[in-house]
């Protein structure tokens, strides 16, 4: 972190990180470690461990995810998502939590799977249970159905997400089908005019269907945090009450 | 409606509406009344009137306005919602929806209130109680604090929607102090670069606070099917096992 | 058309009109009235029947529409697109043509027909049959399959115009169902943040289904040329043979 | 294909890929080689190889390049296109289609070439003969006459693919003076305001020429399949009565 | 002009007009009367009729032309521009400027007609002979050859305007066809993406012919003055030695 | 304001208006008219005035002007802007503030004047001193030194606001002359491509000169704001020594 | 320094550079390293330290920061910014200014240090105290006021800025609750639509709060300057009186 | 250049390469190194050498470079603009034309002098003496009177050239203030939001200065055509006369 040589007391005035959002919010912190140095992710990576008993890192360059291996290997546990290149550390004895929400996750194309992926590691981190379907096309519908009626029917999912590039179509097809919330990730996939998410941002704003709300492109955390706020809503209403 | 002299069949293959979209979705269809003649508006809604118990139209004009008034005088009463200048009609004996789930709307200034109105309005005709908060400005923040705290403790609300124009701040700061999930409803105030709402929308999409998700400008039939959707997903896990 | 005093010659240069565009490229050209006066409007509608046989004008104002039915009545017939508002007129004796090119004409919406109606005048003026399906959202796809399977297999269509607004998702749906070309026709029905046709355009530019081309918002006269150049191509392969 | 650690069934939902395309709508999947691994790549043209006898990959980097020429060597032919940087894999005996469809294809610059030689082996992959004439420009218009007309009188082609970029004229000027269908393919050649290809899209959405569609920029590939499958819809039409 | 109550010296610091542009630069000032009242107008047309002996009004209403016409009966002469809606009043006995300067115009379209009579008018004010070719579209080149050479042989113009909306192919043809230099005069004619004229801009700008430069849209006036200034030092030249 | 039938207490629960405002910033609250009914607009003017002894309004409609002449008439004395169609209304023996502030307003051309009034306006509302230099185009340079000379030096500002549309170069120009700080006030005169005010915005954030702030297009409101508020603090310091 | 091989002279007319802006405006040119070649860089420094007695650069590339130890070792004293890469060379024997102006500088994340670093290097050798507090979310305000009351009571600044990304809220935060102008720096964080600063840029000027004014995005150079030129002319005021 | 495997006729229907462009239009061809190969460069370069006497390249990578100053040595004689990386060949004994036509070149900044150059060069090899003053900030008018008096009196331009980035406000100035045509050159300087030359190309379209022309973003070659066409055109007419 940059030295502060210009203030008049000598001292920069860093007000103290938010460690207490999660039990405001009920959404973890995200370490976005791309722009970061490798020390200084680590560094606020062991912070979080030690109070939290828990860090969440995404975008983890490779040399990070070296150093995430071998630096905390016997004090906490790894899990990787190798789509996402995201990790979560975790301290022994610290269990994942359970509350029993219930998000489904649909990804458009192979190339949605890591922003979806995103999605999923905070839900689950949120203590949801997460069900997905990923890799189904628009432009080839009759694909679509089978998988839906599972996530309703036999997943029960409490909403959903849905993440798509290019034309950002998928969102609207399935809001439209489909009697829970969904949320629409847009994607940077996509070429030319409208590409890099731009379009599938805008399609899933003019979305004729009902009940569809949108975070930014490529913004899987924000998606997953929203899913698992709604989930975990209905889940304590589910448990209040048994 | 058009004729549609060139088919070859000599008649126009019009698929028929979708009236049971509430039975698969559990939004009602609003008739958007700006871009329709009156005499097509009244048809629409004597449609649904008769098949639903129920015709929801928005965005009204002032002669049809006064039509409606006259024209289903004893047939159907009528609530007028002033600010979003929209309209419930319903037939005799048909109740207004109860679900019990509980939504709280919070708008950041007097001009965002027509389009704070319409998600309240959808969101009541899906059965959810409506709590509101009107005319809390960021330039103040110092206003904001109680209104937020009787939401969530007094009123218990399941989902808030904020709507806000301009900078779109709102939106951002309240989901930075609230555990429930909130939507972003930009509408379409502001001036000069980056008016009409299109700021609103940007500043909403690139917020820090988790679980902010976002529809488009002044789409506040959308935020209210969303908020709506929640909310009852929410009262329906309540009331299953009470 | 003005007068031009300050050319060194004393008169206007003016290079001659397009008359012979019907024959070098089988397209009839259509008077846009809107942007005209309507005794220039009638001035060259009256030029071009009398070299025609035939003038075609579209977006026709009210006060055009009047003069149309009052000042060629005996002279020529005038058939009338509500939808489009636009006209044929045509000389007595001289019929439409007939090539034998089949088109199949859908739109999304109600909003979207006046589009697909200039686009299905278009074709039916260079001799196509047009087959057309009204009103099919992409936010209930299941009532779209019948009405495809119809056009390919009853009415055996040689291409496919889609028109679209909003999120413009319908025509990369089609096409992903069907084997024949489509031509995408974005329409200016939309709001907020990519309105306007803005997000139906980039979507249809953005597909994944592979054989949809586009034309620009609104340019359902367009949409129809090229349908109508694909659709008596084959017709003339079907002639040439029989 | 990252492995997906987060499904409550301990396995990813993937729906299977979409093999039956080239069966359902006669256009061939390609292999977008520059957003994959080479080993994602190799084994995706494995599998299209084994099933479909054949594997088409375009935007190859130089190291899957030499991969291809390697692994494949005597299990498959290797058909190579320098300009698009692409590749036919063919198994022994398995023929090139051949549906008597015509196509020509036009470019304004050598930029243009690597595009539309992407459009012409997916026209040839379809069937088509294909008809090329490079480096057209708009700024020397003298020089366009011949070669058209002999793409039209002596190759006779039913559809014309024409690629530019800078200001995008050349489709326009094209599609005025032939009788055919045109296919606009934009490319990214440009620089400074409208650069990158836009200003090449735009101008062709605003042609005054009729019977031009256009696609996104630099997709090759979709430009081919339009026009192929306009080619060859005509063609089938031909043999049918031969 | 707005009274202005606010400054400390209890009176406006007005900079005086600019009355000596006109010998500075040899441009003459052009009165915009769409934004100002047709009494401000007035005003201000009669100060430079006073000073140079000449007031020049472009773009000028409906209620300023019957003034115009009225109010200097007899005190000056009226030259009317019909389709620039432009007005030059001159004092008697003041002569129009001749200065050798030959300028050509050439204009795409019916509508571009205006902006290029602007142009014109200006060129003309400055002393400069004027030959125009109106309504040269792009989508039949055939018919551009004729007129061009005329203007550069015959007419032997030292430089040359060329107007165009839609597309703004035009300029670029020309400017590949003729030796002099060629401004490009972007008309606000389009629809759609890229209306309005931004894609003739935009085309201009792209351009691959040399010795092309633009104005802004709609800008006649200042097309005129630049190529004005243009012929007019080509003409001193030519003077000068004579 | 509406009313709002939907809340669950039978009352909208709106947060007081901010008329603390003046005492915590110092910026009084201005009224912008142009959005609100008449009655809406002189409702709140009463209610500033019995609060605070004074109303300022501004882009006041000819109705509510005629109406605030009427209605306040011996009740309140009315200051009339004609140019920002501003009204400031002052209860009897309410004397405008003065604090000793000095502001300079320079306005590059007659088009600007109504915002540079309406930042006079606020500057003087906040008790300063106010000197105005208008109409100083950048196409004629020589005309702009005495004038600064004047504000420096005779006139003494602390502070300058210097509104300019079109190309929006004069406060760059003013801000490498002056010694000051200059807040740039772009205006929506403008036209074509960056038309509007944009060129004029965009301008003024590349600028070069040190020392140059701006704030958003017609934002008089805000320049004024800002100007009053570096010019009390100055004032403030030169009283608090005296 | 590129030779200039093309001018009829045999010499470059080179203007003098503007060592003299220190005296006329008060704000020290900076020497951007990062668009320069280190020697380049190394020879203007030079020159500002001989004329000047010190020489700023920012954004400085690591080579340069080595060779700027390196080569004035002895000659000057190097002051390092690590946030920034900013650094001040200052001749022996010459002191930093000292005004008496008073600047706070806040900044909403880690992220925007570096720009918010480059302002205060500016206030600094301008000779004003900087107050700094960094990192003040607005995704919690609850920790805002405390850092905002010890600013202006205790440290007494005349003038803040406030440096943001993502969504730039907290420059109008901090506006709507302090009585000293503000100045809005917005930063190039953020992603996806409205990413680069963009949205940070827009939301500050679409602010509801009174007395902000903005700088481009990233420009910690020039909000230093626009804030030292305050400061120091109310630190003019104070001294002149004491 | 890529082979074409896949014509009909077996071989690639490649349109001769425009040599006679010079003869017909008076604009040598540049060739554009940055996005060929250095062999394709060498070829090309090469045929011009050969067929025309001369060859001129612009943005030769620093490999070319090395190989234009071995491959040709004591074939040809390389001229070398070191700050616009530009070379011109000239084969023994070929003269560098002269026509006696007189270009002014000024640039605001030290940025701007690259592309500056590339216009200069331009200018020079059709034959016209060229005069340039380089680095003439806005910020700092002062300094550009006594510059501009000179090219005017004593160098006698016939046109100029003005390069600016960032707000590129300066050639408005200097067209404001001198009575020869101005091409307006805007260069790719600039940062945050419009950055990249794009404020500075929409300044010079939005200009208030009549007599001002533009080209796109970082074109010195076409603003050295243009100012050639004009400059040559005059020096023919003194000739002429002569």
């Amino acid at each position: 972190m940059p030295s502060n040589p210009v203030d008049e007391h000598g001292a920069s005035h860093f007000v103290r990180p938010d460690f207490d959002r999660i039990r405001r919010k009920g959404v973890p912190e995200v370490i976005l470690a791309d722009r970061k140095t490798v020390e200084d992710s680590l560094a606020i990576a062991r912070q979080f461990l030690e109070r939290e008993g828990r860090a969440i890192l995404s975008r983890v360059p490779e040399a990070l995810e070296a150093r995430l291996r071998q630096d905390f290997d016997g004090q906490a546990s790894l899990e990787w998502y190798p789509g996402a290149r995201a990790a979560v550390l975790r301290a022994p004895g610290q269990p994942r939590p359970d509350t029993g929400g219930r998000v489904g996750i649909v990804s458009a194309g192979t190339s949605d799977i890591p922003r979806a992926e995103e999605a999923a590691l905070v839900c689950r981190e949120m203590g949801c249970r997460v069900y997905t379907v990923y890799d189904v096309g628009v432009a080839g519908l009759h694909r679509l159905f089978d998988p839906l009626e599972r996530l309703l029917n036999e997943d029960q999912v409490d909403v959903m997400i849905v993440a798509a590039g290019m034309d950002g179509a998928l969102p609207s097809v399935v809001s439209g089908l489909v009697p829970v919330p969904v949320i629409g990730l847009p994607t940077s996939v996509g070429y030319g005019l409208g590409g890099g998410g731009v379009t599938a941002l805008l399609s899933m704003l003019q979305t004729c269907a009902p009940g569809l709300s949108v975070v930014n492109i490529d913004n899987g955390i924000g998606a997953g945090a929203t899913a698992g706020l709604i989930a975990n809503r209905v889940a304590a209403a589910r448990q209040a009450h048994t």
